[in-house]
């Protein structure tokens, strides 16, 4: 199986005329630091000198684990998946508050919860299953199970785009979720398991220890994954591989996409190794507080805009990243040039 | 002279019940990282459990510098302060883009910069003079214009207060003021004047040998001044003496003062130096890519919220930074706890 998105790396045409209208804003070169290279980012990735944030959204892919059922190495129940679903269809959780600060259009994606969910208007049933198979005995799913997740993904992303949304953040909710990331992570980035494995939702010292010694357990009993997408299908989840596909998808149809925290940078290593070019179209929204995240960051050669130490996932750190984005895209049209505001620049 | 403001150092009254609030939110504990400790903030600074972001403003105080006058420590000319003045007035700056981006109220106060400005309905004239005087030869003002500067920028905050502001973010413009809050830092960490000087604007490695020289004879001109008043007036500038009594009178206010880049966190040295209590009602908003910021960060002890590397001033960190403050008040506000929302919180 090879993923089949088209994926176009970015054109450079545009480079230096950006880079110009950049360095004739009034201000001093260079000033606006990191925005203004994400102002150049986002005139790539739309291929024009006036770029927008047009409809901005979030999509969170919430599923449950197997290797969660147990409680082996999550603090919280596997219930709380569920309960949690609930809390973003009452609009109570933080990526609820964070979106309705912004604006952001929130989807909220049954991506496989073990639960049955009546029909409810907010949320999208793209259920794969009630939870993943436990990786300690098995993969998580299926290669055609991980083909279809990245697909549910990629049609979620089309509906948004098809409406007008350029610029989207995907989070996730799933008890049990670090594990699959540090797993993959583990396997992309060829760092020991016990490096990618980090506190999650709140482990004790005691029940770090006993979850990095199931995951070496899990890395164990399976061969690697000859392919990015068996690895995804061996150590993943339903949401992280919607994710996977969602970010393709998004990359394909020239849209900037907000990398959230240490799952949804999980997904984007899958992706990435399955289509190198999607990094380009990445904004990095923050570096989470879950051991790994950084090693991950790093191993991408990326840096993120926000380090405020949160851990949270949802795409909140996404949703916090995107009115940077739009002050980026905002600097870009709407400040005077020196020439336009008649301002010296520098004639000393 | 001292200081005049009433400023009471916090009271921890509701500490506890603020961190059982937080803490009772549908997240694992302490994963919204530095928001929580903002929202903590907040509720200490307002003395409630419900904080709340009112009527966020800017106030941009302009001057110009005697040092300036001959270009010796500034790549671009002193009329380059007027012309971004005219900039503000015009909408056309990156903190009018930033300003309107968030709906924050922008006041530009004529702190003393070196122009005649015709009335304009968006200009506060406090203005102290054409500018200070070169503190190569004499100080850069005396201690009543800086007593009556600092009184100026506390009465702006009053206008604001009134009109039912309580949080307030502070920008400067004035060609050559990277050389005045360099020589304050100096003074108040007792670092090398060396260490403390950057490359402002955009000075190039020959004119920052020749910037730092410059401020070394500065020093050696003058003896240590006897008190934080002093200091800020032979080291100052009308600009940043306003924002020091600004700090001080939105502190004394209770309200939520967002510390932005190199010059403010100068004066907010000096507002230390003469109202210790102040520091406890700041947010640090972000580290400036100017040399000398984080050193003056670390010597305050404090974490800033965005490190994105801009060196602009104006404001624009503290602009940029206010929506962070929002959104720890927003999830204080407005998430589910685990009992309303019907979420287990860690029974494993």
């Amino acid at each position: 199986m090879t993923s089949n998105f088209t994926i176009t790396p970015l054109s450079t045409a545009l480079r230096t005329a950006l880079q110009d209208k950049i360095d004739q804003k009034t201000k001093p070169p260079g000033s606006l630091g990191r925005l203004e290279a994400v102002a150049l980012q986002a005139g790539l990735v739309q291929n024009t000198l006036t770029p927008t944030v047009s409809k901005p959204a979030i999509i969170v892919f919430a599923g449950d684990h197997g290797i969660a059922a147990d409680g082996l190495v999550n603090p919280f129940p596997q219930a709380v998946t569920a309960q949690m679903v609930y809390n973003f269809l009452q609009g109570g959780a933080a990526i609820n508050v964070f979106c309705r600060q912004h604006q952001l259009q929130l989807t909220v994606v049954d991506a496989g919860v073990n639960h049955d969910f009546a029909p409810h208007p907010l949320l999208k049933d793209r259920k794969m299953g009630m939870g993943t198979q436990n990786f300690l005995h098995m993969p998580a799913m299926s290669l055609d199970q991980c083909k279809l997740a990245m697909q549910a993904g990629a049609e979620e992303v089309k509906l948004l785009h098809e409406n007008g949304c350029n610029v989207i953040g995907f989070g996730e909710m799933g008890i049990g979720n670090t594990s699959a990331a540090a797993l993959l992570m583990s396997h992309f980035t060829r760092l020991p398991v016990a490096e990618c494995t980090g506190a999650g939702t709140g482990s004790n010292a005691q029940q770090l220890v006993q979850k990095q010694a199931i995951l070496q357990q899990v890395v164990a009993k399976h061969a690697s994954p000859a392919s990015p997408e068996q690895a995804l299908a061996t150590f993943g989840g339903f949401e992280i591989a919607m994710i996977c596909g969602a970010i393709q998808q998004a990359a394909a149809l020239q849209m900037l996409i907000v990398i959230d925290g240490f799952i949804v940078t999980a997904a984007l290593l899958a992706a990435v190794n399955m289509q190198p070019a999607v990094k380009d179209y990445c904004v990095f929204a923050h570096c989470s507080e879950e051991k790994g995240h950084k090693a991950m960051l790093e191993h991408l050669g990326v840096t993120p805009l926000l380090q405020i130490d949160m851990r949270l996932g949802e795409g909140t750190g996404a949703a916090l990243a995107i009115p940077l984005i739009q002050s980026a895209v905002a600097f870009l049209e709407e400040m005077a040039s020196f020439n336009s505001a008649q301002v010296s620049n520098r004639t000393i």
